[in-house]
């Protein structure tokens, strides 16, 4: 397969991508995308492209009262009752491409969840909790109501706003097959119709909708997956055909990602690779992508076993399953390409998507990269906290935010964060999923609690930590709310569980001390972490939701909390594998993240001698793993942090 | 409503009477039967009664290898490949009433679970791990063989011995609506048909099959009940209405019980009568039951809100549902129930059936009785126990177990077992529901645990209790497993919880202390128990199965247990109640049975702080619940059993 000519060698085709290199997430490496776009470019021509890039305008998400109005015109023409708005795309991951911000371009809504309905004459956005606040103040009431997800939920809210026959509209090309499904049952209670529309119509008005993103796609090297994609893709399958199946059509990037041993960096805080895949029992792939993305090498590290079509092919492509029998997972994949592998007559098995548990259950190499990950990021946050004991008091988070940030990026295989840092002083800490801003922000003070709750991604691991450091002294009730998250941290961190256990079985342990002292926190212990993918990827959970058995080699975070509305905010989160333990049938955690847990926040009298004993083991650990990267004030500051208590 | 003569008064009557008196439970007190057969009998008539039901035979279950071939003939009389034979009566209950013991009769097997499917040429026993040795001792290998109900499951076993159109009998009167349906898929993938029958072919073979069960009906006071059934009715009146329901059929006899305060004797170990309920949305009921069985003042008791018919009539009770809205609970309701409503054009709205929940929240009278009957029962314990001590070396389980029952016996509102006691010398105690007989049983021997798991249903309340006694000096592995086995004991009973968690989230603290130890055990921690009803009573468990959110009044056991076949079993049972904590928005559990827990089986060093504060606390309150009612060596044996640790 010719690799075809770098893009950028055409003035057309160079504007075009740099209005799309625009329109993708800032990468660490600001020159990142010419790797694909101009590979062979000397420093002038390199400089010359960074000038043109900034004359580049980034996409304008502009709060706009008219665009509802204009939306409720288009409906009434359509005849359409209602349309409906998620914040989701074509893979339905937890972020999503700037061209599908079609909830915040609408609303001015920039929450990471949230679900808009417009009817002819009234809309209504739908949020949870994080976002009660945060909703009404970034959108116009005059034209849209904020409500609360649950209070009614939005089937219900619209069932009771319809009459018989209404139609009401919806983009199948970004609504999961169950999703659609819920919707329709929910209508048809009323007599109304859920009417899948060929074409979004808020694309109709959004004029300078951003294009595809355009940034570097990679191969991931085998030293970091520690298995080739054509090993991933034969175990897949067999899966595949297990299920009495030809082949199972992935859309969500992180499991293309994974299959194809690829990386890009098309999304937030993920380095994927718009794109979707088509894998057949005999585990030959074809990968619908921008081919224009590949930096020299890919196309022969995909090797003869994956077929390259153009992203728009992604239909046709479809269309070749015609009387196929195609599974796919009715929760992520869309109602449109269920649609036109129906209208192929190709047979629907439905069951999950085919990568999600292999790639839960990382091998040797991919844990090895981590562990080698994590210690680095420990050493990172030594030096960050360092500087947080150091100088932070007084600074305002937006500042703690980017200094983590800088120490970061120094690392080589650094990548950039794994999601956008929670670094909340005071009250601040308190607002589980806070994100400062410029309104928000607040001085790190003396006499409560600093959170940061973080992340990175490098070539060789994902990592998530989180600290709570107490700023000056803290009052004693802080001291035991904070040894209270820590015995509930201890209690995950220390437990060892039969084989076939799920997560909702240790969720308890977690929250056990908290609850005797009639305290709890209002969000599971844990989530599954990719390596160099999703810092949030399934299937396993710690969480009173999942059933999941938890599998050796799955990551998960260990982080139970305490908060405490217009005050504080406690969380201790390391992450933690799965290992068979020596004990057979059973499994145990190894605890991967290493960083002081703050002994000066502990009231050592709640800890019992088994407690103690793992805080000081632990504390050997972290300063054995963590000694040789650190010098001076730092290595000294890690000394005097992880002394035994 | 004029109460009828006394059945006894009529010759042809009475014999009717005796010979279903005799296929009915033996009750603790063997004249029970008279209070309703002939309540003004004097001491001569009783004599004459007595001799009479003495001269009746009891219902003849000898094994008789020609039973499922003469079955077999009929299937091929009637063209059916295969006919289902559950253990199950028309109720769904735990015990059966002796004409619904199909199973027993066709095959020979005793145990209180399996299936067998009888096809024209071969049959087959479906058993659960429990009754893998039992079944193919007491059944006939030449007529029917006896596999692991897992391995493959029913369905799948006989779906793989069918082809396309043959048809499948099975009795939909004792047949829940959604255990018809999972047959009916499993046979559809083969192309199969299942055929409701309208008479169980069974009962064509079964010539001295015996008659219904025949025992006093009496009301429970509301001394004991604390509710009026009047009431009762008035609430799941609400919850029928609040379904769009017109009516609810309830054919579970625990929930009649309750909802009418009544109590019977027809099913073993349970005071339930035989009956089905149909309960209106205005509170109105009527109740399908042998009205001959009822003592005097039962009418008057029942009142106007209840209208008395036959048994026989229910049919026609359902068929004046005709057109009715109807709520029924799929998976204890059957699926003849659903078949004559639907005949009718009822609608028929699936729902809990309504008695579930209210009964599981007991009121405060319910549990001021349920506590006074523990401290007897206590009592009693500590009876048995010293006796255990000072004399059970030697004898056998089935003694042990008589002695038992003759203690508790004293006691003037007991009412006989809740259960069949499982008395576990050395290595059956690992069987984790042994069951004494003449064959298995062991005498008491030094060196190891005795495990006796045994209730008591009282008038006034519901009993179960395990304790472990190490006869003469166990090793320390022993001591370290029994300790264990109690640290998860006292984590369940110190927990506290928010409201709305579930059992699952609580199930783990039983468990933590063993896992530790790559240990576990293989049931729940702990399942509800009724008031002077079932001894294992829905919707709420403390299970890796059960999201049932825990409310205040509900009693459970909390149990759980360690296991070494071949060797011993140790389990440690109190009942817990559920009840608000000081600390808003949390729940925590009191514990109701009182009985030293043995101190000579506590390896000291592996309990906390706490735990052993815990247990002298309880000690302490056991002494001074108990001492009142014992003295001599009892007394003596209570305060050496309760000095702290």
């Amino acid at each position: 397969m010719p690799r075809p000519k770098p893009a950028s060698a055409d003035p057309k085709a160079l504007a075009a991508i740099l209005a799309r290199v625009r329109a993708t997430p800032a990468s660490s490496d600001p020159d990142d995308w010419m790797a694909a776009a101009a590979p062979a470019a000397s420093a002038a021509e390199k400089d010359a492209l960074r000038s043109a890039l900034a004359a580049v305008p980034e996409p304008d998400f502009a709060r706009d009262a008219t665009r509802i109005p204009a939306l409720q015109k288009l409906l009434r023409k359509d005849r359409l009752a209602a349309f409906l708005v998620p914040r989701a795309d074509e893979h339905q991951g937890e972020y999503i491409v700037a061209r599908a911000e079609r909830l915040r371009w609408l609303t001015g809504f920039t929450g990471s969840s949230g679900f808009a309905i417009v009817l002819q004459k009234e809309a209504a956005l739908f949020v949870d909790g994080r976002y009660t606040l945060q909703a009404p103040a970034e959108t116009d009431a005059s034209v849209i109501a904020c409500r609360h997800f649950k209070k009614p939920p939005a089937t219900e809210w619209l069932a009771g706003k319809l009459k018989k026959a209404d139609r009401v509209g919806y983009d199948p090309r970004i609504t999961p097959v169950k999703e659609a499904e819920r919707w329709r049952e929910a209508l048809a209670k009323v007599g109304a119709e859920l009417v899948g529309l060929d074409h979004n119509p808020i694309d109709s008005l959004w004029a300078d909708r951003p294009g595809d993103p355009f940034s570097a796609a990679r191969a991931q090297p085998l030293a970091y997956a520690g298995e080739a994609s054509a090993a991933r893709r034969a175990r897949l399958g067999e899966e595949i055909a297990g299920r009495g199946a030809d082949a199972a059509v992935l859309n969500q990037l992180d499991s293309i990602a994974w299959v194809l041993n690829v990386r890009g960096g098309d999304t937030p805080s993920t380095p994927l690779v718009q794109s979707f895949l088509i894998l057949a029992a005999d585990g030959h792939a074809t990968w619908f992508v921008d081919q224009t993305k590949f930096t020299p090498g890919l196309v022969a590290h995909l090797g003869n076993g994956v077929t390259v079509r153009p992203l728009e092919a992604f239909a046709d492509g479809l269309k070749d399953l015609a009387g196929r029998a195609v599974t796919i997972e009715p929760e992520t994949a869309t109602a449109w390409i269920e649609g036109v592998l129906k209208d192929q007559g190709a047979a629907i098995i439905p069951g999950p998507d085919p990568a999600v548990l292999p790639k839960a259950r990382k091998n040797a190499i991919e844990l090895a990269g981590t562990r080698k990950a994590h210690i680095r990021d420990g050493a990172a946050m030594v030096r960050f906290l360092r500087w947080v004991d150091a100088q932070a008091t007084g600074q305002d988070e937006l500042a703690v935010m980017a200094m983590l940030e800088q120490i970061r990026g120094a690392d080589p295989l650094h990548r950039g964060p794994s999601f956008t840092t929670i670094a909340g002083a005071g009250p601040n800490g308190a607002i589980v999923h806070y994100r400062a801003s410029p309104q928000t922000t607040r001085a790190v003070e003396a006499g409560t609690f600093l959170l940061i709750d973080s992340g990175a991604q490098y070539l060789d691991g994902t990592t998530d930590i989180t600290r709570t450091v107490p700023v000056g002294s803290v009052p004693a009730r802080l001291k035991r709310q904070f040894t209270l998250v820590l015995k509930g941290h201890i209690a995950v961190a220390t437990a060892r569980f039969p084989k076939g256990t799920g997560g909702i079985a240790l969720d308890g342990f977690a929250r056990r001390a908290l609850w005797q002292a009639g305290l709890d926190f209002d969000h599971g212990t844990g989530h599954g972490v990719g390596v160099y993918l999703g810092v949030h990827e399934g299937p396993a959970r710690i969480s009173p939701l999942s059933q999941v058995p938890l599998e050796p080699g799955m990551i998960l975070s260990n982080e139970p909390g305490c908060y405490e509305t217009g005050s504080h905010g406690i969380r201790i989160e390391n992450l933690i594998v799965v290992q068979e333990s020596k004990l057979e049938g059973f499994l145990e955690f190894e605890t991967i993240t290493f960083c002081p847990i703050d002994r000066r926040a502990i009231d050592v009298r709640l800890l019992s001698t088994e407690e103690r004993a793992w805080l000081n083991s632990y504390h050997a650990a972290v300063r054995r793993k963590l000694k040789g990267q650190l010098k001076g004030a730092d290595l000294a500051w890690l000394m005097r942090m992880t002394r035994p208590l």
